[in-house]
């Protein structure tokens, strides 16, 4: 179950209220990059996590109900930049004003009042595509500390656009909590492998017997350049393989030998042929 | 530029059709997992890598193109396990064809004529969402690996599903691929950082200045359970964190002391006081 | 069947085109609160609603039709604000011009020549799961309240956006259309029932036994506050319910005893698990 | 700030598992009327919920912890009702298996390893444009009525779907719930006003001055039949409209004189004309 | 305006109600082929046609308002096909009825009761991105030449599936009006040229200057083939090309000249770099 | 099997950069009329086309591949006209500079950093339902023309915004493609016919039986207008259809005896009904 009290996690404030900012604000909101999607992939993730590892299960529900709270915080800062935003043409006829109006989240005033809304920068709203949840956590893993630097990413860009001290004081704790997100994951990633080594969980999923894989093209790295190509010497294209089960080699998608396409003459059913069926 | 031919880069061939496999198969295609999502996540991805980074420039439009051969095979799969498909009741009144044929991909008999199409299993169109280009490499690698450990469940899953000789040849080819993708984009990501460490790079973006983050909260496992808890001993509440900066510690978010929510009463101009305007 | 001419409801004329002012009327055509859905929405209501219940289902086409024709004034006014719309940046080099340029909703121009989209002021397309249908007609009658509602408040805040008489003028009208609808939504769902109380067909369905609900936990208002907490005497926790067929009262949802979470572990054919098969 | 534990709210037993019924009771986790919306929604609402209104922003936000272990509670129920699903052709050569298999919600196995997703019965992904949030007290109590009555009504049809005693316990306690949310919403609405009305704030927005819409057309019924009828009689056609502020009449659609649709030539370097420029 | 009456354009029968044929007939009201689609579509071209082609205006709105009675006469045929639909597991052990359940469109039942619904045959949402009204004349036709095909192509589809007289009955009719909307748009774009050619205001837009295209390369076919070719002698390669404006020729992108592909590195703001900042 | 090599197919020089043009330059990359939904297309009509029509399979090819590398030439320019983009407010406190900030597309930034990405000029990510491919290629050409006859509109109108002297060359070079594109698509149509005559193929799709229609209404023009009208005498009134098999005649929707909407009690497992059950 979850709870919840009138507190913000960190103070939220602005000095000087830009309604452009609070449009930019969204994407951490209801974004790709956002924390609906981390909040939601942390609650998701942690409903398929069986009881041997329970100890992750807690850690994925503890870092859901924090990033519910980060997006509190947003919507805070979102209000709080949208204060005497210009909502009038009247009131805004020509400079600043106006183009602050002709660039506003539109749907922050017409749909919302100026307030947060679950959507992204641009508008788009927010998608449940964008949470992954694949029943095993290596997998899940990887994801994480894919959005958690999409997310860190995103917040240091935000820190770049404001110089409002509110608003840097706010990202600078937000970056902060990705710098440990990312680390917990890793670790967790680490920990479920019986080394020390990130990769001992490696090729994901790692259960899958390795025996059924084609083993002549596992560690192949393939140009597709249209001229055939001979090895770079890159990390990619030889010596061992980061999962330690292979070694690396080179070759060009132009030697493979597969198949030449060939496609039969459809079903009458389907209506494809363009022309009327011949008469005998 | 890119260029053709009329070659599969593996054959690919069907025993027994199966028009429900048929639909599984579009989760490879146009879902989340699918291989639209990868050609298009490498060829964005690799427009905007600078050229002191050509080499992986390279490398990521390599596998771009890779990936489209992997969409030609499986809409390849898709149309020869369509083949002789029920596609009318009358001729399907009851037991196996019937139950074909309410289980159908819809659209892969009434929009595409027994044909692939560019949505997932469920029949969701792609989505550009799916693409993960970020303009920072470090960041875009792991969303690589999460794209190729999520292809390669899938391709597990598939695997699982089906037992055509032809279908098993062929997932077994994209498993490889798979297992080959995830160690050629780890092994880049460390190729980024100045050591063999992956972390070398963390966190991502690592050209943030540390400085800026708020250095009380980077290494603080968050507990969110309702109740105060002690630290539970876990890799990811105490010890070295993986990015060699810090060192993790845990806190109980229920003693934060950040700030009470307090919302003042909007503007009259939207409206959204529920009540008229008070008279005096 | 449906029939067209070639009138406008109401006039709607442009003293002052203003293309940002174009943007924000496509909320009212495309966007959730828009035209668009509550046209679609009462269409497909009336296709459910049976003939013991046909003067609701001519008043919800009457009101279709009606919705059509807001959409063709709003279409005509945002072609009206495009009149002269700069969409070159040679003729905008700054000033309220250039402002205007980039503060347009691009496919206005780019995608229709400066007429309206079927989009919202954000360019987000009109989508099918605005449309609330249930087959229910109280539940619908919330739902065009809802809507109505919606629509009103978007329509004042767009009155509040411009000073153009024209505008103003057309607004008020779609502000007095949307007052008239939700009375008349409410004033059929009055007549629902069997008495002159809004709420005798609650709690929605009410065709549903009371006996198979659950008793227990149907008037009980549920605190989620992380710290347990007494009845705080409000209209919601105590005294008799609006539907007259219960008590409110208060409970905690720490005192809840549920179940504690408990997950096996899963099948090896889902390849859930991170790590390879155990071998004996 | 949020909190969690590990308790579900009510428990989720499944005597006879139907992946078919977890295909369903999607609709209820991301569909439109599902546990997913209603607690964004809240969430949403309560962030825009002045102190004025403090004891509202609490019952929003109470409530929307409340709907967060409903999706826990319907996640668990998923999983346990995919215990033991085929997921493969060959073992399931035809009958209730083979239906089964063709029926199943197929990235509740390809994405997630048999469980719970972010998506509806269908396989559509949540969306965020089904979060109501206007910033209008009014407004969003009708919106959350009506998310109540569509999943209340939602639940009523799961029910009859199913006769597993722990389903229909699980759903005998979700539809009690819903029953005293939408009593709770409506509270609220009541309480609102300054009567005990629940149309004392109506039109919504009520703070929109009355003098500022067209006064000639906001009780008027509008007839769009095609054949121009007399007044039928009706609650809505004739009488007090429930807002207590004007009285309904009838007018026919065809009888206004609003402005007959014309259309300048466009602009030549929209390139909307068909035809090559004329030279003289 | 819109008018309305209670008729239906043609007979609607179901003989042998099939709750599948009732998933499949929500491609045709819902789906990117359907009668929704090519109802907006028609409505939002009209509202661009300037009064100088005022005739073609009206044909748009005449079919417009068509196309509204076809959802309605399709919405019939749902609902028809729904009579006695099984939507209980327990009155449906095993067999067609349990097939069929396990095929059902899962939200004719639990979202709507029974009804249709405004999406596509998949579930996927009706989407305003189908609608295409460039404010170009011949760019319309052709966009509705295109979708009358299609959804002639799915009329028949449908037709191929069924064999209930009734459902041929009416499939037979909206063939028919689909042969009937592609001559009549064909008839406009020959009528907009000045001669009987269809392609007399070819290339689309006609209105763009010559001069101003790149003449090197407007009649080239491009063959992408990795190896160059000879010019095959299709009626694409060589000859006069159809707008009778140039001679079509042969060139194989191999042998453009264009760019090497070169990035600068991005700017420290973007964060795009992988690393931290040098020291001196 | 798809290749590439470091190489545009013509060259994209940007002399003045413009962030706003990067903006509107999305359209053409990911947007409806862009050429990520030419090359999917190309490529998904290609995979359903039988060998009997080999020669347009691989023309399809040929310019699939051809629109890859124009989405490279366009991200180029996008990246272009971001160099040097404000991103920070504190640097743009008014005038061109902050207006170009207000309306710059924010996720070229935020979540690209400065490139460009899978989505239109508004924002909205690329759909796979853009993309037409049917299986039928008369239904597929027309897709085609009408995807070529929108695209050149964009250019030429993205060509009205910019005096780019570089954006110019590069936009007549795309325009003239899309010239071809349409002649070679036409072309095509003509070549599946077995005359000289467009519409040879016609109606669409031409294999499904004639006797098989309506033959009472497919040449009959249908007025909705209110009014029963007399037949203008039209070209789409009267004559021979383009497909030179029927000869068009006028009717008006008004006289059409379809059948009376009639709609009867729904079952009561739907819960349909807004009052409990009856007792008797």
């Amino acid at each position: 179950m979850f709870y919840q009290d009138s507190e913000l996690q960190y103070p939220v404030e602005v000095e000087d209220p830009n309604p452009l900012f609070a449009k930019m604000l969204q994407q951490a909101i209801g974004g790709l990059e956002g924390e609906m999607r981390v909040a939601m992939q942390y609650f998701f993730q942690a409903a398929a996590v069986p009881d041997e590892h329970a100890q992750y299960r807690e850690a994925l529900r503890d870092t859901a109900a924090e990033e519910l709270g980060h997006i509190e915080m947003l919507a805070t800062a979102v209000r709080k930049n949208l204060r005497g935003a210009p909502t009038s043409f009247a009131d805004a006829e020509d400079g600043r004003d106006f183009a602050a109006l002709a660039g506003l989240h539109p749907r922050q005033f017409l749909s919302s009042g100026l307030n947060a809304m679950p959507t992204d920068s641009a508008g788009v709203p927010f998608n449940g595509a964008y949470v992954v949840a694949t029943g095993n956590l290596a997998s899940d893993m990887y994801a994480n500390i894919t959005a958690e630097s999409g997310g860190r990413l995103l917040a240091t860009r935000l820190y770049e656009m404001t110089d409002d001290p509110g608003m840097e004081d706010m990202l600078a704790y937000l970056i902060a909590r990705d710098t440990m997100h990312q680390n917990q994951w890793i670790a967790i990633l680490k920990d479920l492998g019986d080394s020390e080594e990130p990769f001992d969980v490696h090729p994901v999923p790692d259960s899958f017997p390795n025996e059924a894989e084609n083993q002549e093209f596992n560690y192949d790295f393939m140009s597709t350049n249209r001229e055939a190509e001979s090895d770079p010497g890159e990390a990619w294209t030889g010596g061992e393989a980061p999962d330690g089960k292979g070694e690396f080699s080179f070759i060009n998608q132009i030697e493979l030998d597969g198949q030449t396409i060939s496609i039969p003459t459809p079903d009458p059913g389907t209506y494809n042929s363009p022309k009327p069926p011949q008469e005998d």
